[in-house]
């Protein structure tokens, strides 16, 4: 069993209030650490959570607007001052890249580690060993992306007793209908699936950075595991979301059912609302199980059961 | 009585810790506001200290190190999105002008207000009425400057009831004498100083930004009420502080020392330092009347009274 933990750092919108920070969401998986956005403050908010910084690393940007971005700098700073020496991969739409060389050059920020920049496109952006991340473009004010952490499906578990009964000796045999190919023995072919349970699907996080909803977001973000949605207005205020290139609590909450997803998180509430309440009961009246983030919280994602 | 007050928003160096943030300092006087040095997360102090950003506002950058200078993208964006329209002045060397017009552009950041640069360099760097601010080149790594702010000397207390044993009517004529000029009434001149007290000295409120101590900061500091200085690093890490250009306390608490200062601050200690208790005992012990700052300090400075 492999932990899957999204943890948020910030979940304001454009302007930190006492109680919110930039935005700036970290998922945690065997190891790893995915970031997605870099608010000013995030590396802070990350000792807060408890988290390190010298593991496998990934930071993916959804758009260049400064509320998103800026934390990035100090982030890679203190990677620095701390000695890191292990890449960083940071997916990104392709100026930031510029604006890191240039920053770095007149800021003298020196880095101790290399940094591999993957431009954001649709499609798959990054790959590791059982999962992958994928982007889709999102509708917003710029170039703007949506990404999702997929996990591959994994294999049904194998049941040795019925290998046994079946005459199949234990070794390699067995490892490769472990593996979900299929054995020829004295002549009689026999297939993994009379040995193991079905494959059990991986695990879909996906995070939409800022957006309108959108048809082909929906189809993106379908049957999601866990969606973190932007949630900057209220109904009351769809007019500004219109305008702005966001999205209402409800609209996410419509997305989130139509998609299929499991459980909803609001989150880039706009500075206007001290309390998310009404966000929260607005989109709940549409898709039950939603929640609203708050800077620290941590969710585990488990596996589907059924 | 001008009330001046200075605010420590952040007070470490480097990278930020639980309770301390990268450097930030505000002085308030008057309804203006002067900010010195804009670390990540200034901003968001700011609003914890409850200081508003809609006055006139100076930022004074020292250096071009990222720890001090990466707050001012989120600060000048808060700032639009308060639909602020009077002028801000930057204070900074040259490059930050370029940073700033690069970054504007990649991360789409557009200003509401007109920002007016002055690339730092030794003299005065901004006037007010009755106050400026003056630089002087510090001892970094990099092209760096300290700053003070110094009021000018105010006429002395007027006495009316010496004016009238005089024999000089009241109107026209007591204002030029409470302004500092001589009177000729009835061919005997009246020297402003036979009517009023001495001109009484205005405050001065000094920051060494990242430094090593020297000579000419000695003497720049002459006589300040509050110095804050650099104090990165304990005796025991001398060093450190010879090496990368910063000073340790003690060295701090010798400068203020032979500056004459009145009252010494501590300030932008280094992360190694779970608690300074340390480093404030071995500047007092040179230096009596220092204090080390934390974040959300507010220090009033008072005239002196002598």
């Amino acid at each position: 069993m492999v932990r899957l933990e999204v943890i948020f750092l910030g979940t304001s919108s454009a302007t930190p209030t006492r109680s919110r920070g930039l935005p700036s969401i970290v998922i945690r998986r065997n190891g790893e650490f995915f970031m997605l956005d870099c608010g000013e403050g995030a590396q802070r908010q990350l000792f807060r959570v408890g988290s390190g910084l010298n593991r496998e690393a990934v930071i993916l940007i959804t758009h260049l607007h400064g509320d998103h971005v800026t934390g990035l700098l100090g982030l890679l700073q203190t990677m620095s001052l701390a000695q890191r020496t292990r890449e960083v991969t940071i997916v990104a739409p392709s100026a930031l890249s510029r604006w890191l060389k240039t920053t770095a050059e007149i800021l003298h920020i020196g880095l101790t580690f290399q940094v591999r920049f993957n431009p954001s496109r649709a499609g798959t952006v990054y790959r590791g060993r059982d999962y992958r991340i994928r982007a889709a473009r999102a509708v917003h004010s710029v170039e703007a992306y949506s990404y999702l952490l997929e996990e591959f499906e994994r294999p049904g578990v194998f049941h040795p007793e019925r290998a046994k009964a079946l005459g199949i000796p234990e070794g390699r045999l067995w490892a490769r209908l472990q593996h979900g190919r299929k054995v020829t023995l004295n002549g009689r072919t026999v297939n993994p699936r009379e040995v193991t349970d079905p494959p059990r699907p991986g695990r879909r996080v996906g995070y939409s950075g800022d957006t309108r909803p959108s048809k082909s977001l929906t189809r993106f973000f379908s049957h999601c595991d866990l969606l973190v949605f932007d949630s900057t207005f209220s109904s009351k205020d769809e007019e500004k979301a219109l305008e702005r290139k966001h999205s209402t609590a409800r609209e996410a909450a419509l997305l989130a059912k139509e998609a299929r997803v499991r459980q909803l998180v609001l989150t880039h509430f706009s500075a206007r609302y001290r309390n998310v309440g009404r966000l929260l009961r607005e989109a709940r009246s549409v898709f039950p199980n939603t929640i609203a983030a708050r800077d620290g919280l941590k969710l585990e994602v488990p596996y589907q059961t059924s």
